[in-house]
């Protein structure tokens, strides 16, 4: 038990409670010892009591002062990020941290510099790397299945919009939800973006245009290697959440199609009939949740550095900007125009 | 925690130990006390250790003595099956026992005469019922999406045969391995057998022919409600472990495929290729051994008797006695004639 | 032009007049001489005259007596097939003739006595050999993707009864519809059927089982080799016409699914869709007739002698009247026991 | 015979072969009386011999001039189709040509224009409209089952590119390759387009780079009914030919997968493969020729105007100009900066 990593989780929200979960069943080379919640509440309290969470506090600081602690998992709200990973990298702990680490530029360079200073390891929590399908296309493709990499396609397409009040804040789709996709295309296209030209429009809710956003989107990326990415969005795809990836390559193609329920056909008079696809994240990218903590406890077992790293997690932001910027003056836009 | 279910499990091997991590992590009804296991080694202490199982000892008449255990999970091998049957029901325990229940008749009528004398629930861990695409199609049929059933085709092949030592022991392959197929045919019918032809050979190992037994077989019952089954079975499916189900009917067909491991197609030069299918029944039941346990518990919870129980324990049974002597006699064999 | 077989076509009811017009559109080393039609009425004439066939009569026997004449196709009633299969011989004409060549074992033997003698080439229209779902299977068994055949799996269900008219003087649904299964089965196989056990029950339409016959069926069949055959059959499946062959053997399995109309999925809130599958044989099937033809031509250009022939005529035969005979006594018949 | 639809055919090269056979095969309402083409040497001859065209010339205006001729089918070369469409309908026939009408908008609008005038009908060939699979998604769209299309998405990649000396007089891969796909976004989409955005690269021969074009191409479009295209192009999928439609609506999703030739899987101990995808258009749309003739024809039974119309064509090559421009000036471009 001894050479267990000593873990401390930052924020008990909806996504620190699967990574909760997952270090307490599924990660037997950790030891999960501290909890931090702003919001302690009973409630809170009660689940951690139930699941087996050593010690809960309010206070993260108890975390980075604990000399046992060799890594913290940041999962509180978006504005916290940079700082917890500066202060847990000055308390050299190992970090993993949801995406994204911030969205102004600026505090992410200056938080990637005291990581690098205090050479610690980060992670940056792009799940969707992790998908059985996704991770699949990656493999073949750097087995070489398909050849060069030319074209990358992602459909991502979320079952239903969030409320207003919180598209109001979340800093647009681009942001906010296409994220995971500019991730998507830069890890299987293996290469930076740069140049992208976004576009979209108001099709579902226009009191979605009304808070300033879209709520479909499409955008066409370069990649340096010359390969192009193709990405469409929409905030409410009724029949479920649809996420499919394509490469098209050289000397092939390899796509994944949405996961379903089962593989059960009903022949009827009226047609041949498939259940529907899974609802949304917690269901279709539940198991990635528990690879990638797998991973990077494994990543720091061997000495190896994780990825997707602090990099990433400034390339998918820089992206953004440059989509926010290229559907704001609809032009495409190189990404050097946002990284000054 | 006092109203949870306390449970004791008797048999830590392959599947007692699915059981018991279903049990610790994933059924929150209960609260494992104590697993007994006769081969009580230092390996099986450390992983209960690891696991958390409160108590582990080699003596099950502990779980039966103790006042405080509601259930006991039999997990233990096939030849002890009755008799723990018997004990737990004496002492008043719900019972969730692995399947068969014995192989003689005579003595799973008695097993299951004293389980309704002393008035406890007996469910039969016919785990397969519990599939996400065997339900599905159980549910289908419940529906009336494709009306009265008459057809109901299994195909069920494992990707590799057993040992020759086990295949000397294990009651031949109508007992052993088909009598998954048994049940499922049964389930998804919703009548009970009356007639049946089987018939295979010696196609894979002349080993197993020389331990009497056959590697490839069919089948095909007759229904008291007119329906006929179809079931074919092989000791090895190269490709993988072929676990499909489909039930044909007055007003509509359902069936289901193969899971796969993802949705990926690769498109080459040569070809359009997929993944190959799962390699065995822990990776393509596991998700039907939590399902199974958690009904039973929820059986528990509401006062409802479980299904698959002691009756379709014994008919299974049944069916294979009448295989196994319609394979020998090479004539189709009424079930009368095996229930005397 | 002088080096086309010119081919005369008995018979111009439902398949004759595909055959009639794959001779004239699709293949091109044919010229079609003369049509004979014992009901030589206004509306054949006139669509003779509007597809182009040079000369139509009510007479056979002016094709055999036709000394220009090189090959004869016999798509006339069944009970006719014998005679005109002798007649064609006797005439040096080559033969393509409509399955069954008979019903009766003798006539069939003296029928192919007399293509023997004459020195003709003969074969029978089992179509479905060379359907592009189920010829592409044989080419994979014949390459030896999939290892030797170990067990043959058919379903084959009718969308909807024929007329109870056509049920009572069919001979029966083995020897009416099953017949095709039978050839599929020993194409497939590779082999010829040694033992069958063939069952079946009146599920669908009460006046079947009045007529004599059954409308549901399932058979198990042994060949020489080894293998295990296992078909189904239904005269009514009302998801459309259901035909689907699967070979496992001892290094993979190969299936083919049903035909799509088309490859369009409809994803709503309810589910995932897909259109019916096609309504019946001449949809399914209609390439295979040409592809049948254009095979046979070429056979008689190459000099070489077709398949299906004569004997697999006779052999499909001899297993549905074993079939027959099993269903009657509910017992496994060896073919010997019909082969006298 | 007299009321059938006399015809004359402009151009017997590969597609005109098509239409050819078509009309003397498949569609039954029409007698084809001449054929031009300039081109008559001794292999055009026997061919017309053959297959049976009644008259052949190398000059067209013998079909113009002649008074029975009722419509004219033009698939000579692209710069040739202005000039015979207007004589044509100067000689009152009725008129289906090939795509496009011209690549010049002064001509293609002086054309329709003429074709106003004489009040003839214009038919132009975008056969993928009458494909099975594209045509049942449209017909989806129109019953509503997807609600409102929101997302076009159009992958269309061909299996190898064209010689040099072809690209070099092309007109670029907008207006030779992708016009079919922007006339199928036009037609899924139910509106026309407003905006484009193209771009590309050189991603698979060099030559093709100094031959002033691209091989690899994406494009969004964006509709005046708020809709998004979104196309991506190759002149090189190895794989096949790669034809698929997806539309995304507010109701539902409706998509079409690649025709495959069989639905034969075979499982080995590598993987499951299927056969590879059709390897080019003959193939794969050869069915959606015969069906558009027979359309065209229907509409003139039925005195309809028939569709796509000279309007569609219209449209295509202002969307074929618009993405060339946007390529050049790397930017979107409104229809109206080319349709001046």
């Amino acid at each position: 038990m001894s050479n267990k990593f000593i873990v401390g989780v930052i924020g008990a929200g909806r996504i620190g409670k699967i990574h909760i979960e997952n270090l307490l069943r599924n990660i037997p080379e950790v030891k999960l010892k501290i909890v931090a919640d702003i919001k302690l509440d009973n409630q809170l309290k009660q689940w951690g009591s139930e699941i087996g969470i050593p010690y809960l506090t309010a206070n993260a600081s108890e975390i980075f002062t604990d000399p046992e602690i060799d890594a913290v998992v940041i999962a509180s709200s978006t504005d916290t990020h940079a700082d917890f990973i500066q202060k847990a990298a000055k308390a050299k702990k190992q970090i993993f941290c949801e995406k994204p680490i911030d969205t102004d530029l600026k505090r992410i360079k200056e938080t990637l510099s005291i990581v690098k200073e205090e050479d610690v390891r980060l992670m940056v929590g792009f799940n969707r790397r992790f998908d059985h399908n996704f991770k699949r296309i990656h493999d073949a493709i750097v087995s070489g299945r398909i050849g060069t990499p030319q074209i990358i396609k992602i459909t991502s397409r979320d079952p239903s919009p969030p409320p207003i009040e919180y598209v109001k804040v979340s800093g647009g789709i681009f942001i906010d939800m296409t994220i995971h996709d500019w991730d998507m295309a830069r890890y299987q296209a293996g290469s930076e973006v740069e140049e992208i030209y976004a576009t979209g429009g108001v099709l579902i809710d226009p009191e979605i245009g009304k808070a300033g956003d879209i709520d479909t989107a499409a955008a066409i990326l370069k990649f340096r290697n010359g390969a192009i990415g193709i990405i469409d969005n929409s905030r409410q795809a009724v029949y479920g959440y649809d996420q499919r990836v394509e490469v098209f390559g050289s000397e092939g193609c390899v796509l994944a199609e949405n996961d379903t329920p089962n593989t059960v056909r009903i022949y009827t008079t009226q047609n041949t009939s498939i259940d529907k696809i899974p609802f949304f994240f917690l269901e279709r990218y539940m198991e990635s949740y528990a690879a990638e903590l797998q991973y990077f406890f494994n990543c720091l077992q061997n000495n190896q550095n994780p990825s997707p790293n602090g990099e990433d997690g400034l390339q998918d932001v820089l992206v953004a900007l440059a989509a926010k910027k290229s559907l704001k003056e609809n032009r495409p836009i190189n990404l050097s125009e946002v990284d000054k």
